[in-house]
């Protein structure tokens, strides 16, 4: 199991970046690199988080994804003017996204897998999980679901004021620099987290703060938490993304 | 391990519903005691999906929640003159949001969590995935990001027409039929994929079909699918909620 991961690991870093993009989203390239150098990661997918904006069909579902034309996307904070321009182009139904920080990266054993999970929620990427294929492949994603998702016309027919787009870029933009300071987060934990004798091996720069988040005591998720104990019964208080998740606490325990 | 699961299975059983609601929403109610009625699996929690508007307080991110107030819930279809109603009590910045099935079942052994989170995916919520726990606790969080994330006001001042109000709720009417659409596959599926010799110990009524949603072959996702295979490497194109994570195809392996 762990040769077969080593070969995976060593095909993956050959291969040429498959994507449209062809590159690794620049504020994520030091925490790729860092998952990419350790022995017992490689990572498979990833985005730093982006503002999009998709025109569907009028008659399509939510799950006919390729009738969606691409109007904008931007991985970086967005200019309102930019967007009102966008949707200027609309002939169908418009909705305007903000999707945060994705990563998928597969892992060598289900410990390993675990710690980078746990790093994960303790980052705020709650919705963060694992996959174990029936071949033994573990893959860890990590997610959140702190986002927007607004219809903004119907059959190419704006249905809000620009204003209301200029606050939706405004609104967009906050959760792109809570998102950047969650990767940032996620990095150091990370850092803290894995092995020391192997972070030794690495060179690691240290994690580039994003722009205007001064690192206060109060902004660092430490991972070495104590363990909450919860009684477990059934809830149905529905948990949905950022809202607590008692299940996991235990994960926790990975650190105490 | 497999003792201390009967044990906790036996305490969860026997606790009472500690939700603020007190009971298990109506559109789950089969899938959930069909669940608690495997050995193998017991709910911690749930939500068949919900409408909600949020009134948050100006000053504070989105990770304050209890600054909160809930000006609007609802586990079924809305009427657009209930949400217009609501937003006007708004007196900071109200947000919709659609939030789609979730569920949190504790599983015995890693292949039956391995089992559901398959079915989970193959039913349309591809955001699931697994916790493993220090202690060897294993949850399959049941989780889809088919949802709506609308401000529609800010500091008590309403953002947007009331056209759009009522657009929005028919937006939302439709993504909670497709969300119940889901949880009928889900329940459906998970029904083929459970071993033959446990069912028929069980005793199963069909599962209800949801309202104007005739079954078609179409509709029906097949849990029997062909292994895709693809190339691994980096990809930097997106993976975000509803796009194919080509990491979990070893998944449908489960059942071929």
């Amino acid at each position: 199991m762990e040769k077969r991961f080593r070969e995976m690991k060593l095909q993956s870093e050959r291969k040429l970046d498959q994507s449209k993009k062809g590159s690794v989203d620049e504020d994520i390239t030091q925490l790729v690199s860092l998952l990419n150098s350790c022995e017992q990661y490689f990572t498979t997918s990833s985005c730093s988080g982006r503002t999009v904006l998709i025109d569907g069909a009028s008659d399509s579902s939510d799950i006919h994804k390729q009738n969606c034309v691409w109007l904008f996307v931007s991985h970086h904070k967005v200019k309102s003017d930019d967007l009102v321009d966008a949707v200027g182009h609309s002939s169908g139904d418009a909705v305007m996204k903000f999707e945060p920080f994705v990563l998928h990266v597969q892992c060598r054993r289900l410990e390993d897998a675990q710690l980078l999970h746990s790093v994960a929620i303790n980052s705020g990427f709650r919705n963060s999980g694992l996959t174990v294929s029936k071949t033994g492949k573990i893959i860890t994603a990590v997610r959140s679901t702190h986002g927007l998702e607004v219809p903004l016309s119907l059959e190419g027919k704006l249905l809000v004021p620009h204003d209301y787009i200029h606050f939706l870029c405004q609104t967009a933009n906050q959760k792109m620099e809570e998102n950047l300071r969650r990767i940032h987060r996620f990095q150091q934990n990370l850092l803290s987290a894995l092995p020391t004798e192997k972070l030794n091996k690495l060179q690691i720069p240290a994690p580039p703060l994003p722009q205007g988040s001064p690192e206060t005591e109060e902004e660092k998720t430490s991972v070495y938490k104590g363990r909450r104990k919860r009684e477990r019964h059934h809830q149905t208080d529905c948990f949905h993304g950022d809202e607590s998740e008692p299940e996991l606490d235990d994960c926790l325990d990975l650190f105490t």
